[in-house]
């Protein structure tokens, strides 16, 4: 009996799993520090003010989120991550959302956490507010890019992995310097960069504290591409137009196929395969399955 | 006393592990619609008739599966459905086989589902018995081939994803075109191509529909090599002298290094290491073990 | 009630986690022979002597593990195990410790185990032990390097996959011949190299018995780089200085960085995360942190 009690509770979390995931996406940026806790925290974090979160929602179905606060190279402030939390939650009720391009004004991407806010408030639910944000952020129904001009350092850089994809300019840098601040990632970096160029290649770059310039970036598989331009309209252009080769299509659609891969990367295969199932399911037979299958598709 | 309980479930899930990988070898295809359903389903399968799946054992143990319906790119008829059944557990229980080759009739290898038995069974079960069907085929114990020659296009690429490698000849790609049929893959090639090519590599396949040519492919990873013959034949003998290779040896040993490599792209590291394990016990002191002890190998 | 017991217990089970990795690196050598049945095989193998493990710790926390049996190309003897299994424990209690490399005596790596040791205890309990040694070995909180020199076959080639890192010298090879002795690997090196290599490679190691040059290994992800001397202490200078790069800062946060990573290629996704985030608060507000905060970083 005991082993099939298991085996059954086994079954159970695998068909769970998606709304486990679901629940997780609406879950509390303050999952782990409720109530009093929580305006504690919003409190202390709204003395250290200081630059903007910009989102823009275009009408292709491509969000861009600006990290703005140029003169501390965007490091976040606590203002900022309280903008940044609210954005979030936004760009997941925008139904029409397609694709995200993250950039940082000034033609530099982020620096991690402003030292003052880090010093201020050097405790567990801190630690769990970038980590729960850049969770959120990883897994919306969105094709993300980080668009890297400049520097990604540090938390920048940890941030550069909650996003599918990174494209560089030339000259632009990513590089994980958490080392030099006596720290390893705790946002989520290290176990995403385990996925994206394997354990080797991770340990190399956090234990090392490398520079990556964007050639070394595109052998190890960090960027998807080196783009021309280094001025920001000209990257962002440019950034628009990769990007729209993967978000053409009904959104339901889009969303689905991010939803597949983000599955797969996250859960043990056997959860994985059973999760993508659901869904394949909720697009079969819907409108946009049903208007393809009324025309007999042109691609063969 | 709670915590050591779920230590001791959680001990028991990873030392059944392997019960239940060889369970679910056995499960029926039809593992979510019993009985009188399954009965439904073949019937309705049945009607739509044409084509064929043929299979040849050869004495090297390698087999030969051969999807047959040229006139339709050789898409997925409802009995050549029912019939991939019957071969995959015919393969089940060749205990001298250590290899598949999987190819298509006319020089095309296959264009997934035919869009009529699509349209007629929009229902969870059909999505079911292909979602199984290429299960059960991933975890046959034979190192397995897809030979693309010509298009390997939507449900056709998807079950190049079953096949441990995929070999091409020129001028043949892969493509997930689920996109344009409103739709994302259901059969599991959304976890399988984020296994063989990476997250970032999978998402652009899938949400950008990209037409994958031998070169781009080798790049991916998603193929282990071009032939250089087109025609049938001269693929065929191509393929089979590739997979010789991995297939030379007793077929206790060849089947095992199958199962070894398929644990640890299933489980989780530790459930994989102690699968393992026990996959390593059954040789250890085995007939062929025994034998090449008994000899010094001649290797060193 | 229930679907909420499991998320509980599967939340608790995430929680454990890192409580699980630490118990099990404390585990015994010989966790599933306890008592009369450990004194048994620990008496048996003492039976089998000859050769050494050496270990000297270096002041730059370095260790550096010598396998010392040249005349049968460092085969495990039986006294050979027990001593690694004592130099494992030493290292896990070396504090100061933040980098390993292992090599062989005589210019040659390891050749697995002594056939007379093998063919005498062909027992369940002489496989835990090589298991248990080669997953604490692993697991160490330290950036380890095998040094491959001459040919690192069998139980040799395992043994490198249980390091993070490899580097080889011209001429040598890394090549899993168990094939030829009737077995797969069972040390844990076919889920290890599917991690390192994927599994399309990983089953071509193993299917194929392939001998694996260094330009193959560092094409196939297996080896970082081809060392340019062939001599023990030229090879073992330039693995010193290649490790040092990753070495280099306080303990805590190289070994910090090792455990981060390690956690991200052993756990799914969601449980890496977690145990990420509880790592990352050992070191925030640290001794290495603070002093770090305390001067601005100078890398900006």
């Amino acid at each position: 009996l005991f082993p099939e009690m298991i085996i059954s509770m086994w079954k159970n979390l695998l068909q769970t799993t998606k709304e486990r995931i679901l629940q997780q996406r609406r879950m509390s940026l303050y999952s782990e520090a409720h109530g009093y806790e929580e305006d504690l925290i919003k409190k202390k974090l709204q003395q250290f003010a200081g630059g903007s979160i910009n989102l823009s929602k275009e009408d292709n179905g491509i969000g861009i989120l600006t990290l703005n606060n140029p003169k501390l190279m965007n490091a976040f402030t606590g203002t900022m991550m309280l903008e940044l939390q609210e954005k979030v939650t936004e760009l997941e009720n925008w139904k029409d959302g397609k694709g995200l391009i993250i950039y940082g004004a000034g033609n530099t991407f982020c620096s991690g956490s402003d030292l003052n806010v880090v010093k201020a408030i050097c405790n567990s639910q801190a630690i769990s507010i970038n980590f729960a944000c850049k969770t959120l952020l990883c897994r919306l129904p969105l094709i993300s890019v980080a668009l890297v001009q400049g520097k990604a350092i540090g938390g920048g850089a940890e941030l550069t992995t909650a996003c599918d994809f990174r494209l560089m300019t030339p000259g632009s840098e990513i590089r994980f310097v958490q080392k030099f601040m006596g720290l390893v990632p705790g946002w989520g970096a290290g176990a995403r960069l385990v996925q994206i160029v394997g354990s080797g290649a991770a340990l190399q770059l956090l234990s090392g504290a490398t520079r990556v310039d964007p050639e070394r970036a595109l052998h190890l598989g960090l960027s998807e591409g080196t783009l021309s331009s280094s001025d920001e309209a000209g990257a962002l252009e440019e950034a628009r137009a990769w990007l729209s080769q993967y978000t053409e299509g009904p959104a339901s659609v889009i969303r689905a196929a991010k939803e597949v891969v983000a599955v797969g990367r996250e859960l043990p295969l056997e959860a994985a395969l059973r999760t993508e199932k659901d869904i394949f399911g909720t697009l079969w037979g819907g409108p946009a399955n049903s208007q393809a299958l009324a025309r007999r598709p042109k691609y063969k």
